[in-house]
């Protein structure tokens, strides 16, 4: 099956928001793979964004693709788009480069790196901005998909999950995980922070403020203004979020969509955290195994995984009636438009 | 009759767009009076907008008037959304002082003095990026009142309406239309562009770009992406804009609403132009007579008039139900909080 569980949704004016961020921690190096160097992630968000609206990235010259050469995430939600025509909004919620298009700016400054403290110096600001536009949104549309585009994005996820006393291991847009790069990171910032395991579990905002980046915060405020059924499109990054919404104490009707590649990633714990932190989740397989296209046929083995919401993408795609071969070739075409056949 | 036609829509999910932008234009002396200062019109979309969102301007410590003391018309568009509740998005379509707080960002440059030639250098690529901003938008929503806030709009108006084969006499929020300066500045502008009267009338966005403002091709480009029952809110500037809706041959159910300041202005010429326009116009009376608020008293000698979408949100609040009475009382409800009783 291509979606597990099946969703059982049916909405009428279903609204996709993706929330764009970035954040110092991405420029570690050998962190994220997110960008073709760690300078560089700072325009993976607004390319993504240019490359799901448009299918072109206009903000950089470099193709969409992991250094290895596998393509965006960006590829499989703009296919999802493209089938379902929902409408997709991008949220700025702190960048260093604005995408070419039309996005709701939160007017945030983009995020620090965690391990000198203050990753997010206004992370009770983003709430409160985003909670005010949640409210609105939420007035069009019965049924939200959150997903986010933030490299380094599972870093700062490990981060806040360990600050509120989970052991979230993230996943990876490396094949090969570098947790070890990562718990040094998270561990630094919070000796540096003078946090431990738990200690912020009362104080989610803070954690953010700490150790998160400015999704986090924005992400949890949209969920705080939204009262209708709610998922998070994402891996481990939104598993960090939904400790936030958990340890803020909301009672939402929020699930969680994620790629197979993230939710059958045996580096990270996607399936029991969620069961954890008490929320539904779904998990989406492209089956591009079947795929003649070398790029994603890299998703196989572990590259990209996840990212710009593909997961909830997917699931929006076969609540919509869409199958798995519809939704592959749609994903083959927008690949070939991009990076040549 | 508080709104002339009355209004006999009843949609489910409506929307108010308020389009924000500035123009160099507003800075020569004399020219517009949405500002304490020709200087500090560059404050005013953004302390507009903060001003209905939050109940407070936050990029200015200014209050929010003429230099008259008459408070802004973001007072009445505030009043009308708490009455109705009907969300209300910003869209920066040209900036110099961005708001605080969530907007869609058009990531595009304000407009320049229109005597120096290229008021808005990129009008063709914001009609486009608003076009499908509509496009999105117009899946969420059954009915959308478009607004603006840009001082010195009046003049940019007449420019346009000039260029495009109309003799529009264009209102002020000055009680004393100063239209001489207006036409001088028109006439310097067009003689510097090499623009007679009419001679642009099959180029209805190059018009925009010689002598308009940002704003007028991020409205027109919204009405061609949507396909829903449309109304533009505002006075002579929004006229401006059924002009260039009606010259780029757009097929729309689009008719706009008004003040009855600007409706029964007789320096302007609104009734007259939406009739050779082809256009349903709406007037909207707030019956300040009655009001013991010395600044809402003002509305009726001639300051301010108009803007921020004021005459369609007092539209909106009709057609919701709501009586004169109590939008009146909403208003000083309003005025009362900002500038106490």
């Amino acid at each position: 099956m291509w979606v597990k569980p099946c969703p059982d949704f049916s909405p009428e004016k279903p609204l996709f928001l993706c929330i764009l961020a970035n954040t110092e921690t991405a420029k570690i190096p050998d962190i994220s793979a997110a960008g073709k160097s760690p300078e560089l992630t700072d325009y993976t968000p607004a390319a993504d964004a240019e490359l799901v609206e448009t299918g072109n990235a206009i903000s950089i010259n470099e193709p969409a693709m992991t250094p290895s050469g596998a393509p965006s995430p960006a590829v499989l939600t703009r296919a999802s788009m493209l089938l379902t025509g929902i409408p997709c909004i991008f949220i700025n919620s702190g960048l260093r480069v604005r995408p070419q298009i039309p996005t709701i700016d939160l007017n945030c400054q983009a995020g620090g790196d965690i391990r000198k403290g203050h990753a997010v110096i206004d992370a009770h600001e983003i709430y409160r901005k985003s909670r005010a536009l949640g409210e609105k949104l939420g007035k069009l549309s019965d049924f939200v998909i959150i997903g986010e585009s933030v490299p380094g994005g599972t870093t700062t996820a490990m981060g806040v999950l360990r600050s509120l006393g989970y052991d979230g291991k993230v996943s990876s847009s490396f094949p090969k995980n570098p947790l070890s790069i990562k718990n040094k990171v998270v561990e630094e910032a919070m000796r540096n922070s003078g946090i431990s395991f738990g200690s912020l579990r009362n104080r989610p905002l803070d954690a953010v403020e700490c150790l998160g980046d400015p999704m986090m915060a924005a992400a949890s405020g949209l969920v705080d203004g939204l009262d209708q059924k709610t998922v998070l499109a994402g891996g481990t990054q939104m598993v960090s979020v939904l400790s936030i919404i958990k340890h803020l104490g909301l009672k939402r009707d929020v699930s969680i969509a994620t790629t197979c590649y993230v939710a059958d990633d045996k580096s990270a714990n996607f399936r029991e955290m969620t069961q954890i932190l008490g929320f539904k989740a779904f998990a989406a397989d492209p089956g591009f195994g079947k795929s003649s296209r070398k790029g994603l046929a890299m998703y196989e083995n572990g590259d990209v995984k996840e990212g710009v919401g593909a997961g909830g993408a997917m699931f929006a795609a076969s609540m919509m009636g869409f199958s798995q071969k519809e939704f592959r070739e749609k994903t083959e075409e927008v690949c070939d438009s991009i990076f040549g056949t």
